[in-house]
């Protein structure tokens, strides 16, 4: 019955996520495409753009989780430095990719703008390509590293076509949501119960304030729906026995 | 003329940030919050609601880092951990704080409601706590450890109460931002160059793609801000030299 986990960690590879400047949407997006293909994310990670922290990072997560996926620092700038830290990190060499040397000359540049193009083309030796379809470069693949463009719509487009082949996940993680004005400290006691009747699904808490009052947000995740759809009915009965209206949205 | 740098690294502690239930807004707001105070965030962390992951995080990252900030997990419910495991991180007891207590109590509640609430006055021994101005208990401070609420308003009201006095910082960190519709590829060379004029400043540059076309804005941080003004003027120069209009925005 018990699924294998299949763990993932995301690193964020990116200065201006860190300084504040922009608001990272990639973890999100990432997080519920796992999901669907049965893929936990098991941590995460932002870290600057700086070669040992991202050597380093990308060594100690490819050992400790079954995926790595890193957004960032794929472009032609000084900046971009991701895809020789993966080299490195693999102790391989960096090498042009035919195909990526293709796509790039296929669009006339003037010669200094094609060399800062060529840097894009530039894949660690033995890495395999992840299709982008928004037009740029493709992203790679190097042992269990996944390396993604930062620009969200170009990340959304390489994490698309991940399939399960690539991944190995199990049964898709799925979840049930119910929602009551009951206080956290109200529920806490009997929604521990329910989490120790069933340790293979995550049940959380999370609080919400509104302007018509504060309640509790219940989520229940897992892969057994059967089993999900049973803890729903039992937190419906336990709102219920608070003289409280379950409801959903 | 160099600033000592105080680093930050923030611990995001929520399985519901890593399941893709919950955008993240706290690291925005945070990294945001601590450039006013001249502290960089160095690196972020997303973990999940488990013990010993939270533990092991906290004493990695309390010791590589000036000041550890964590969000999330200081309520009242089963997956309400982050004290325990600060306090087990800082092999100390967990005691009830006498301040949360008394605003604990001062809300009348059944006992059994009451009981769980007064889970939230668990601190590690010796901590200081953190204000909280929206109503609910405090976060604390432990060490350079800073335990703060997962929920964005009532994390922002603790960010907000930490003053340069609690976080020793240097010079805020200031940014110039200058934009134009030139492929990174264009201003990759020229971009390096300034770069390499100015190492203790962080000369970014961001990708756009817009309905009206494509470009690059580039944004320069660091504390000196004279020397942010001339790096601005140089990227002028160098964006009017490839006949491209600068703009700001």
């Amino acid at each position: 019955m018990a699924n294998k986990v299949v763990s993932a960690c995301m690193i964020i590879i990116g200065n201006e996520i860190l300084s504040g400047r922009t608001q990272d949407v990639n973890l999100n997006y990432l997080a519920l495409a796992l999901n669907e293909r049965g893929v936990r994310m098991t941590e995460a990670r932002v870290i600057p753009d700086v070669e040992s922290v991202i050597v380093d990072t990308v060594n100690e997560c490819r050992k400790k989780f079954d995926h790595v996926f890193t957004t960032g620092g794929i472009g032609p700038t000084h900046d971009d430095i991701t895809a020789v830290c993966i080299a490195k990190a693999f102790e391989v060499e960096i090498v042009l990719h035919p195909e990526i040397v293709k796509l790039i000359e296929a669009r006339e540049a003037p010669p200094e703008v094609m060399a800062s193009r060529m840097l894009m083309a530039r894949v660690p030796k033995g890495a395999q390509l992840i299709r982008n379809t928004t037009g740029g470069p493709p992203g790679f693949q190097m042992g269990n590293v996944f390396v993604m463009a930062g620009v969200p719509a170009v990340m959304q487009s390489m994490a698309d076509s991940l399939t399960k082949e690539h991944l190995g996940g199990g049964d898709p993680v799925r979840s049930r949501s119910i929602g009551a004005y009951l206080g956290e400290s109200q529920v806490a006691s009997a929604l521990s119960d329910i989490q120790d009747e069933h340790p293979d699904v995550d049940v959380g808490s999370y609080p919400f304030f509104r302007k018509d009052g504060y309640g509790t947000n219940l989520v229940i995740r897992g892969t057994d729906e059967a089993e999900l759809d049973l803890i729903k009915e039992k937190i419906r009965l336990m709102i219920v026995s608070f003289d409280a209206e379950p409801f959903e949205e």
